[in-house]
């Protein structure tokens, strides 16, 4: 038996329920179509002029209760397709007769009919046998939204409901928990609450700007990036947010982005465009000198601006925006260092993930991207590089036993990859950062070495992100961390709270000798009650907060209150910097 | 007398021996214009099918010498417009009769000759007396050049002959020697030299890429604007390098500044665009919540990348780019705390400054530049409100004792600035960082806060840069330190050079150990000999040069090769290492 199968077969069988339940409650509804989808299924309805909102949303739900608890067999029938079409055609059930009509078209002679009780649907099945069988799923209709008829924005508007629905009560509720805590992560939310970026309407859609404490992560980041990559190697250099279109034309990016690409802009006799991706820039640079074996593996890397145009319908929060920041890295190498380069970039990547307090298999694991031999439009056609890509990248995947699946077409055009794929708070997968074997774009731009015998030789190029597009991940810090960052990402380290007006300039004092010790620290002066100031500071999630009235003044100690507890703690003011600058430095 | 006026006099009596010089070697010449200019002057020449060429440029020197000895008079005679149009033609002089032609058009009725020796030119004048009276002058013909007739590329292209001039072979001479140390410290050629940056055609003109070694400068500096100016109370924020059109419409940068912004890109419905500037984004994220008057003043940075078209003609190395990114601020206040910003901003200026070895008064003096209440065109019409500001301005200058002069102006349309004016390794000076007082900007961006009464009220802007754009930046101290950085911003701190093969380990392990400690270091394990290897070392400018043989790998001690000495200094390792990280740490 396949669970997942029986999963589908439960939730679709749900929509019929809900679509009789609903046209028992309003006979004059119009159906159109209602799948299972991931989590639960939805059915679009037209309600012509009644009115339906979220509190009908219960009532349907117990009538699905009533139809459940009486066990209504699913009873199939076939009829001519004509026929069929007359019979909507009668009822007015308008869509239903135009999905049949093109079933027609298809050369299609028969369809099938469930019915379930008083209520009958054009399907073509499977469902359980009869209601009383969804008695132990566990379903929840979520919520209301339009929806365009065929997802036509010139056809009608329908009334799509949503539900949530899975084998057993307990799982939904699992699932329900952790939507709840999932939505309490959101970063859109959390940024807001904690004032770590915002959007403008008149700046533009998908342009995020971060006000001083998102900077701090994001800046935290930058520098934790190059300093780890210059440390290993890597030449971190700095190259234009823009180029020439011919130099995407020359590595061949641009019919394969194009879409995605900003438009060309004309400057006298040039023509430039906004980068979609790092790659050419460096490979120009590369080229900017001869090497040689003993520079290889050459690496590359760059905090780069990139520019991608989204659909203004898919952009969402720092996941999906019109520009971003990659920890970008191309590094150039003979094939047969290709191993032990992927090796490096791997056990860098875990070293920034366990930073992030990420468990590798738990946390990430990997997926083996690859190619399509046969869709040369998609992929750069090389059979023979395609085959020895995917066994390098695998070979090392098994040589360091990294959790990995394989995934067919999905693929760079220019070679197989190694995606690393994170858990979000909501429970899905994600793409965060990647590793790809490049055998394409060396020849394209006639990059060389000369090797051991002194003759020139191709290398290949490995491209690589390590913590990824810088916005993204914050984003999933954000999430990860429901905005208690580690001390050296919080964007206020220490949070002083004046009892009164006559502690504030003890405070500021107090915050200058922290600041002078390159410590993030914020004065709340205001005026209100020290309770009041306390529960904002905790809901702030600084890692430390001091309290400081007539007894801390008096006290050679600071009373430390440490995020997520109640108690205070007494400790020097040395010790207490010392403290944090420790956990700065070793990125607690 | 006027010294800058003699020198004038001087300069172009000179263009005239000049031309009498080239018009005795080739008879045939026709003559265009002759002016003085900035150190020197120049004449152009239609030399027709005859070649000439640097070579000969010793030998017009020498006819002039001789010129000059013969102290002949320079005699002025006045004809009749309509005779001299006829004269030209006879004698076949295109460029003159042209000349005279546009005179008569003027309305001119008589035009003037002078004549030196055997040769007359048209010329208003005035002159020297006689040929002698130059004889102490120091001249010297520099460089032929190709220069369009009236400057149009569709006229005849004409020689032109350069030379500089001054009242003394002595002054000529420290001259050409400041000139000398210029080109030696030009920033383009050290670049080069060091591998800072390069350009490359395929990406595009004015859009330099910064090598590893320029873009530590780079970072070392962003990360020193970024962290002083956070101590210094300012909220560094990080807003998106594109935004609508709209945007800079309300700013009303879009008028003054079309010409020099990126074309617009449309995307879906919205026309987004490169920021020339930043001002808007910070205004807009400043509204994006409610301030009262105790967040001001409130100082917003940013480490921005802007982008402005600058013709091809104009790019030159990093000091004119078309992407530039900038240390740039804008200060949101009350009208009664712009001084006190302002004194702020200047201290703030000062100790970057300082940081860069620079004495004011001496590398350094202020620009008030102040705007004309006539134009309205180019500045925004509110007399009461220029005026106040200029005396601001002006009342800080004077209140910190700042050298400063005053130009007429040279404000920007929203009002005075502070313009700080550093001296280049060519003499000349430049605007590298400003200051400016905005009463625009918080009226069109409806800027507000809460003052002490509760009441809404308006704020000024004081715009700002603390270490200016830093291509140009980087521009001025390539050439300020002729590429020897102090040990904070070297590219490469220490140099280690392998005596020999069986050396390396060890010096790839002492590598190890400076890398460990944050310090940038290079082997060189080449097979070259020692004295190269130290040669190309001391080109290199890395201010610690170690060379490690059998003897310094049997002493605890290192030798040590301080930048500037043939000598070595023996040290333990421990204490060089705090030496260096002591010299980072206080910016030396």
């Amino acid at each position: 038996m396949n669970k997942e199968k029986d999963l589908e077969i439960m939730r679709h069988s749900l929509s019929h329920v809900m679509a009789a339940a609903v046209k028992s409650l309003w006979p004059k509804v119009k159906f159109a179509i209602g799948p299972a989808i991931e989590n639960g299924f939805y059915y679009d309805f037209d309600f012509g002029k009644e009115k339906v909102s979220e509190e009908d949303l219960k009532k349907i739900e117990k009538k699905m209760e009533e139809i459940i608890k009486r066990d209504l067999k699913f009873e199939k029938s076939e009829m001519k397709i004509n026929e069929a079409i007359e019979r909507e055609k009668k009822s007015g059930q308008i869509y239903k007769m135009e999905l049949i009509e093109d079933l027609k078209k298809e050369d299609e002679r028969k369809v099938s009919y469930y019915r379930l009780g008083e209520f009958e649907d054009l399907c073509r099945g499977p469902h359980v046998a009869a209601s009383g069988k969804l008695k132990n799923a566990g379903f929840k209709l979520t919520k209301l939204a339009g929806a365009y008829w065929r997802g036509d924005e010139k056809r009608p508007m329908l009334t799509r409901i949503y539900a949530v629905a899975f084998a057993s009560k307990k799982e939904l509720e699992d699932y329900l928990k952790m939507v709840e805590e999932a939505e309490k992560r959101d970063h859109r939310k959390i940024g807001q609450d904690l004032k770590l970026f915002v959007f403008s309407d008149l700046v533009g859609k998908g342009l995020p700007t971060f006000g001083p404490k998102g900077a701090v992560i994001k800046r935290e980041l930058e520098r934790f990036a190059v300093d780890e990559e210059i440390k290993r190697g890597y030449h971190h250099v700095v190259t234009p947010d823009l180029a020439k279109v011919d130099l995407y034309k020359k590595s061949g990016h641009y019919p394969y982005y194009k879409d995605t690409m900003y438009p060309v802009m004309k400057i006298d006799e040039e023509e430039l465009i906004l980068r979609p991706m790092t790659c050419p820039h460096h490979f120009m640079f590369y080229k900017s000198e001869p090497h040689s074996y003993r520079d290889l593996p050459y690496r590359i890397a760059e905090i780069a601006h990139q520019y991608r145009y989204e659909k203004s319908g898919e952009l969402s929060g720092l996941t999906r925006v019109r520009m971003f920041c990659l920890a970008d890295a191309h590094i150039i190498c003979a094939k047969e260092q290709a191993k032990q380069v992927i090796r490096e970039v791997l056990e860098l990547i875990d070293f920034a993930n366990q930073t992030f307090g990420m468990v590798k298999g738990v946390d990430y694991r990997y997926r083996l991207s690859l190619g399509d031999r046969k869709d040369d439009k998609k992929y750069y056609k090389d059979d023979a590089s395609w085959k020895y890509a995917e066994n390098v990248l695998r070979e090392v995947l098994k040589d360091v036993k990294a959790p990995f699946f394989e995934a067919d077409n999905e693929a760079a055009f220019y070679g197989p990859k190694i995606d690393i794929q994170v858990k979000k708070a909501n429970g899905q997968e994600e793409t965060a950062f990647t590793v790809q074997y490049d055998f394409v774009m060396a020849e394209r731009f006639e990059l060389t070495f000369t090797n051991k015998e002194g003759k020139d030789e191709r290398p290949i190029v490995i491209h690589r992100s390590s913590i990824g597009c810088l916005e993204r991940t914050i984003a999933f810090l954000i999430e990860r961390y429901a905005g208690a960052f580690p001390v050296w990402l919080s964007p206020v380290q220490v949070k002083i709270i004046s009892v009164g007006e006559s502690h504030i300039e003890f405070c500021q004092k107090l915050a200058g000798d922290f600041r002078g010790e390159d410590i993030r620290v914020e004065v709340d002066e205001s005026n209100e009650t020290v309770g009041n100031k306390i529960r904002k500071a905790v809901g702030e999630k600084a890692p430390y907060i001091l309290v400081v009235g007539d007894k801390e003044m008096g006290s050679k100690k600071l009373a430390v209150r440490d995020r997520g507890s109640r108690e205070t703690r007494e400790i020097e003011k040395d010790k207490f910097i010392a403290e944090i600058r420790e956990k700065v430095r070793s990125k607690k």
